[in-house]
């Protein structure tokens, strides 16, 4: 079999998680996590650009399989994205994803990447930005409430972003709190294991929940939160799925990306749909305030949109430019008359 | 940088464009369109089981990019394609596409593929399952018209599923009409170039319409079909882009894939909402009649499906089971821990 060598066309860049991780290294974690920041900020002062729908949901007993498409009009991207709280249980990760970048103009893809880690720091990314609106001025103190998969990208975002020094860890399970304490050593965060996710709030200006249940839970209470701070909400995204006592929203000011997708999936799928909320990207456009008061309770109710996949699509297309941190994979079908498709594959049989 | 090799579930099979033409040669072109027919037959008998949803399409002037998922419940499929008719002006393909199997109940890709020849295989095996039910009995002659990069598959679909032994071809283009008859010598299908689509129709009991421009066009006028044939229209799948004259509509019956998304897609948007279809689901599992009189003019309103994808994707997926025709390709991130996503981050760069 000689089928000759696909054209530059027919090959796209693919970044493979072992080549997401050198990347970041290569960077640094920090770094990179400051950068997506920016990223996605320049990409929320333009949402207006932006094709918006919510995304396409395939729901099933045991989780959801989502596709998340946007488009500025010259770009267009899609992540591929499962959530599957029962995963864990059987040595799964509950989310994986990957996601392309594409040609408006051609419909050719041009980046296609892992994006469960690429998701991890994306949502860290926007949970930073998000509070640079948001937090009061000078916070110090973050406490993370639920120790999973995205805990230590949380505190990095934050330390990296806002400049959070300590950080106080609460998790159900306390092997959870144990590794993201054990990961975060040499960060130069001080970090204080709690036993109670009452001990955990003591002291912190930003209050991160990111619980993993697919219920209608009640991570924190009314009683919990005081004058002032800042919540980030990142665990209720999905319909029937909840962290926060309706209370707290009912005294807090709330911030959301989308609020059509918002008012299915985050927090406010408890209240009535005629709850206030702002929308982030008019804050960071500044058609609107963020934070006007120290005694405000602000609320970020982070469901995840698919602008912050695209600004993440588009840094890493931009940062394995040039580098080896990538592969070409032979995924599209590029002869040399686009109307001789069965003429290439007949070729290669010979 | 010594990343730890990534773990089998990390691991998704890969069919590039160089593997699907070894795979489709390795089994044989017509063995591969029969055994797709048979596919996508089966998945049509068991219609009802699958989540149905119009594909989700991001429009703009040059084209379009569609998402098309699709689940049985137990697996999950999408289909990235896109639509640029300007594109071969260019030296590009029209329609490129890749496609992805997931297990519904973990949410883990386990296949990823080209789709650009498989969609056309597909296509055509759709087809040829549509005409076995359609086509009047002992159909021997199909008129080709629009010989583009569909066009050998049409006809080899038709060869080895019906047993089409002559194929009459008219494209405005001579080009391509040569290039069809060319990739077609040593078939075993009489081919013959014709000079108008009027020629091309002559004596054909299948008249296939495969054109590309995205406009209202009229392809096949009334007067230019005779009672009996059947029409296969694939050309005509998209919004603003049809083939036939109405008034074939209004003498013809009409056979499709989805309602909801023929409507706004195929021919029968020229029709006002309550022009009576047939879907061709119901006459595959033998609820309703496919052709019933000699003189009968049947149309299957081609658009083309997810299900349809559905089938092809787990076609290729049992049939590269056991061979080389694929690569492991490290798409999914696998910690030992599934919470410990940073420390996987974290031991890769010591």
């Amino acid at each position: 079999m000689t089928a000759p060598a696909p054209s530059e066309k027919a090959l796209v860049p693919f970044v493979s998680v072992e080549n997401m991780m050198r990347l970041v290294h290569h960077i640094g974690i920090e770094r990179v996590l400051n950068e997506l920041t920016d990223v996605i900020e320049e990409d929320f002062k333009r949402w207006e650009l932006f094709d918006k729908t919510p995304r396409v949901a395939s729901h099933s007993r045991e989780g959801v399989i989502e596709l998340m498409p946007t488009s500025d009009g010259e770009i267009y991207s899609f992540k591929y994205v499962n959530g599957h709280p029962k995963n864990m249980a059987e040595g799964l990760q509950t989310v994986t994803a990957f996601g392309l970048l594409a040609d408006v103009s051609t419909g050719y893809p041009v980046l296609v990447t892992e994006m469960t880690l690429l998701t991890a720091l994306r949502t860290a990314a926007t949970s930073a930005m998000a509070a640079r609106h948001l937090a009061p001025k000078g916070a110090t103190t973050m406490a993370m409430i639920g120790n999973g998969a995205q805990a230590e990208f949380q505190a990095l975002a934050m330390k990296a972003v806002l400049g959070i020094t300590h950080l106080r860890l609460f998790d159900i399970d306390p092997r959870a709190t144990e590794k993201t304490r054990r990961n975060l050593e040499g960060s130069g965060l001080h970090v204080t294991a709690c036993e109670t996710s009452q001990a955990a709030i003591e002291g912190a200006q930003i209050i991160t929940t990111c619980t993993a249940d697919k219920q209608y839970a009640t991570i924190l209470t009314d009683n919990m939160v005081g004058a002032g701070v800042h919540i980030n909400a990142i665990g209720g995204d999905c319909p029937g799925k909840t962290e926060l006592h309706r209370d707290i929203l009912s005294r807090a000011d709330t911030f959301v990306e989308y609020p059509p997708q918002t008012r299915i999936e985050g927090e406010i799928q408890q209240m009535d749909l005629d709850y206030p909320v702002t929308e982030l990207w008019q804050v960071v456009t500044g058609q609107t305030h963020g934070r006007t008061s120290e005694k405000q309770i602000t609320l970020f109710d982070s469901v995840g949109f698919a602008i912050e996949d695209f600004s993440a699509l588009r840094y890493v297309r931009d940062r394995v430019r040039g580098t080896s941190f990538f592969q070409p994979v032979d995924l599209i079908a590029d002869p040399d008359d686009p109307r001789d498709l069965f003429g290439m594959l007949q070729r290669a049989k010979d």
